[in-house]
Parts: C-alpha cells; structure tokens; sequence
C-alpha cells in the first residue's frame, strides 16, 4: 500500500505538512511534560497516518481552497490516537507498531487520561473548523467507536456470533472514523449532499475492507507490517471473520477442538499452529479475503457517481492498495 | 446542602424533569444493553446533579426562553459521569455514593469503554444545542478535566507540592466543569460578555470550594455524606489540601513521619489515626475550611455586577451551602 498513498503525500505535501504541524504543536500541555511524552510516543511512532490523509485529500477531491482541512485532519489523526490508548488497556496489549504500548511504558491510568486529552483536544480542534455539520459527523463517529468496541468485548470468545454482528464491531472499530474521515473531509468543502454520501460510503466501505485484511494478516503473520505478532488476535481471544467463517464450517468434532483452543488460559504456538491448520482446510483465509474484495468494490462503485480527475483515480488506486497488503 | 438546591429544583422542576429525560433517553444502546446497564448503573446512583442544576439555574437567571438549556445540562451531567467513569479505573476505587463501582462490577475496561461513550453522546448532545460558542467552552473545559486529572497523578505522593499546584489540580478535577456548566448556561442566553465572565467566575469558585470541603470531608468521615469510606484520600495516596498544609507546618522529624505514612504499601486504620492527629495539632481542617470561605466569597462576590432577583438570592445561597456541608 505505497504507491497511492505516497503519491497522494506528494500531491498534499503542503497539507500534509501543516497537518502534522498542528498534531505536534496541540499535542504538549504547558502544565506537565508527560502528557507530550506519551501521546508522542504513540503519535509519532510510524503509523502511516492514513485517515488524515483521506481527509485532506477528499477536501483536494472537491477543490477546497480553505485551510480548515488540516485542522480537521490533525482532529481525525487524535481520535484515533485516543481510541488506540484505550484499545491497548482494554486488550491490555504489549505491543503495538513494533514498540512496547504506552500501557505498558506508563501504566493504564495515564494511557486512560492521556486518551481522553486527546480525544478533548480532537474536539478543539473541531471547533475551530466552525463547523456544526462536522461537528456532528464526528461526534457521531465517536459514539459508534466507543460502541463497537463494546459490542466486540460482548462477543469475546463467542465463537457462534453471526457475519452481521461481526460486521457491527467492524463498523465500529474502523470503518465509523474511516467513513467520517471521508465524509468531513467532503463536508468541509460544501461539497453536494449526493457527493458527501458517496464518499462517506467510500470511506465506510474501505475502512471495512482494511479491518478484515487486518484480520487475514493476523494469521498470516506479516510482522514487518503490522508491528503485531503473528497470531495477536487469538491469543488475545479476539473473534474475527476467518474464526467465524472457520467455526460455522466446521462439524461439531471440530467446533468443541476449536472451542478448547478458544477457552485455554494460556495458548501457546501449538495452538496457534492448530487453529491456522483448520483455517487452512476451511479456506477461511480465502474467505475473508473475497470478503475485503467485495468491499473494495463496493468502495469504488460509490465513486461512479464523482467526475473523473487525477485525484479520483488516486483514491481508486489507494481502495485496490488496501487489498494488496496481504500480498 | 439541601435548601436552596431543592428550592432551586422545584422552581425549575419542568426542566429538570426534561432534563432527566434527555439524560435517560440517551443512556442506552440499541446495539448492547450493557452500556445502558453500566451508564444506569452511576447515573442513577443518587448524585444531586448540582452540575445540570446550575446549567439550568443560570439559563433561568438570565430568563432564557428557549429548550435547548436541558440539552446542555445533560450533556454536562455526562461528562461528568464519563469523569467518574475512568477516574475510578485512575484510581482502583470500589466504593462511590455508597454503592460498588462500574470497575468492580463490569472491570475496567467497561468502565474505559462506557466513560468513552458518555463523553461522545454529551458532544452530541452539545451539538444539538447548535452553539460553537457553547462547543468551545466545554471542548475547553474537557481538556482541562484531562489535564487536571493527569497533573494529580504527577503530584502523588509528592508531599512538597506547592498550594498553587494543587489548585491546578483542583481546577481540572473540580471547578473546571462546574465554571463550564455555569459559564455555558449563561452563554446559551446570549447574555452580555461581562456577565459571562461572571457567571463562568462564580462558578469556578464554588467549584473550589466544593472540592476543598470534599478534601475536609473525606478527613472528617462523613460516610453517609459522601457514600466514601473516611480517610479513602490517604489509602489512595492523595495529596490534598489538609495534607500540603500540614507537610509544609510540620518539623523535620514530623515530616519524615508523615513521609513515611503515605510510603507504606497498605496502610491502615491506626496509620490514619495517627494521620488525623497530626492534622489536628497542625489546624490544617481549619485552614482548609477557611480557604473554601475564602472561595465561597470570591464566588459571591463575583456575581455583584447581576442584578438582585429570586433566582440570584438562591445561586448566592447555594454558594454558602456548600460550606454547610462540614457542619
């Protein structure tokens, strides 16, 4: 997933850069050093910024000529900072992009508290886009997130959950802040209602296809890429599509052998190696692939309806890019 | 701490009524009844909501005739609620309003999770109200909560941590919402800038002052008061007011003493008696009971430039209430 995105960082360089300008600049608080300490820690800690970036180059798509994009683009890139704190202490994960997590660094009480700076300073930085519609796409998203991420410890361990309730946590825990990335970025330039719902469900469509190819790279182990170790979700008991699609294929022998795998308190490599065996021979993997496929799709059929330009082949490229981190 | 808020309550009873509707309404997901639970759960536990109340009294002060005043006050309440949310997770607690915590209950990562949605319902709550200035205020004030509640953590157990450090502390854990609550009621009338500026003064004062007496109260054990066991400051290693007071009076060989008490892993009863004592010769409650006089009559003062009328006489009563509390 390099050539559009790094194209697309060409084009927006100036953007790009004023954004991150405003990231670093809103990120310290004058009255204590480790606020600034933690969130940069994470913040700067090579995630490849993605959703800003949809956002400013929607607002690019619609030739927006203001400077409130990068403002609502730095607001994207802290909820979705805070989200990942939270995240971390509730998965109470180790490790994230390849370094320790800020849980592990400085404890969950300052990753809860430094979380909910950010998110605080997201909405600031909304405000100044003096903006009620966008206020509302994002404050909107913020529900969903918090809600999906609810809905996804519900179904902890739940092996039987259904495709649509999965798809529900999906919506929440990446596609909401995809899709309202999209659909601010378009909102901020006045852009017609027909054209916002398209790229708000451009946005919803890639954001689900990124979190189930994020679901397939679990198990293939693409440590390089994901800064996660190989199998994360399982050992973290997280139910994800190719565990479903493997679970409702399988005979009731092998529902109770995957079960077990599921309710063990310490799984080990083995285990791992056995589940990835049944993913194998159910084709999950390949399931869930066709699945990102059929979102990829949906993303770009959305466009049909936004007139042709290089920005839009751009976006196009960077739907397709987002299925080909598997390969 | 009962009469001018219950003349206030029945004088306002139609909005606090809407109010409570709206705060309920909003409670719940369709998706998952657990944050309905959990929500309901602190919500309804039984705190006076005298942070929507003053939302409301200062919309009534200023004659404001519009609806979008119980918006505001509930989004005020849940910002509130999403502070106790994660502030119980900060500090291990297991008791509120005499009841078990949503932490103790549900674990943390409920509480995170849940606290999270509460904070993204009351922005959209904040939204509905259609003011940006409104939006800013209490954006501002979120981030100060955040900020406040991460500089407690910088101070814990630092004995020698100045009085206006602390009152940095106090300012984010306390006066913050209260001066937005207030401050935001005036701003939803439109009323004149001047005015504002008083209302969003008296406000923090109060706050102040409300925290100063919480800090006497929790030394004082006024468990039904507080639905807090006596003493829980000191076993969660909370440097307050009472304690800065009577570190910085104290001998050498006191303060090593004292030093050495809030060093202990698990302190216990006979460690608080012997706290107490030392409070006690040091007159630090009484110092701390006249700095909250001190707070309480800058909030009055402050309202000087109001006209007289029912409702003023209350908001100044209510002021000197919260003093009452020790008594």
């Amino acid at each position: 997933m390099t050539t559009s995105i790094s194209k697309l960082s060409d084009l927006l360089s100036e953007k790009v850069r004023v954004t991150n300008q405003v990231i670093e600049e809103n990120l310290s608080s004058k009255e204590t050093t480790i606020i600034g300490d933690i969130a940069s820690h994470l913040i700067n800690s090579g995630g490849k910024r993605i959703r800003p970036l949809l956002t400013l180059t929607v607002a690019k798509l619609f030739d927006y000529q203001g400077d409130k994009d990068t403002l609502l683009a730095a607001a994207i890139e802290y909820i979705h900072s805070a989200t990942l704190l939270h995240d971390d202490v509730v998965d109470r994960s180790e490790k994230r992009r390849g370094l320790k997590t800020a849980n592990i660094i400085w404890t969950n009480k300052y990753s809860v508290l430094v979380g909910d700076y950010l998110f605080s300073r997201a909405f600031q930085l909304m405000v100044r886009t003096e903006s009620l519609r966008i206020m509302k796409t994002l404050s909107d998203a913020s529900a969903i997130i918090s809600q999906g991420e609810i809905l996804q410890l519900a179904i902890e361990k739940k092996l039987d959950v259904s495709k649509e309730d999965y798809l529900k946590v999906i919506k929440g825990k990446t596609s909401a802040l995809f899709s309202a990335a999209c659909q601010a970025g378009a909102e901020i330039t006045n852009a017609r209602d027909s054209h916002v719902d398209a790229l708000q469900e451009y946005g919803e469509c890639i954001g689900t296809s990124f979190q189930l190819i994020d679901d397939l790279l679990d198990y293939l182990g693409n440590e390089n890429k994901m800064g996660k170790n190989k199998g994360n979700d399982f050992f973290e008991k997280k139910i994800t599509l190719p565990i479903i699609h493997a679970y409702e294929r399988s005979s009731k022998a092998e529902k109770k052998f995957i079960k077990e795998l599921f309710q063990k308190p310490l799984p080990n490599h083995s285990d791992l190696t056995d589940l990835l065996e049944i993913l194998e021979s159910s084709k999950s993997l390949l399931y869930t692939k066709n699945q990102a496929l059929i979102w990829t799709e949906r993303s770009i059929n959305a466009l049909q309806i936004i007139e042709n330009s290089e920005i839009k082949t751009l976006i196009v490229e960077l739907a397709e890019e987002i299925l080909d981190r598997v390969s």
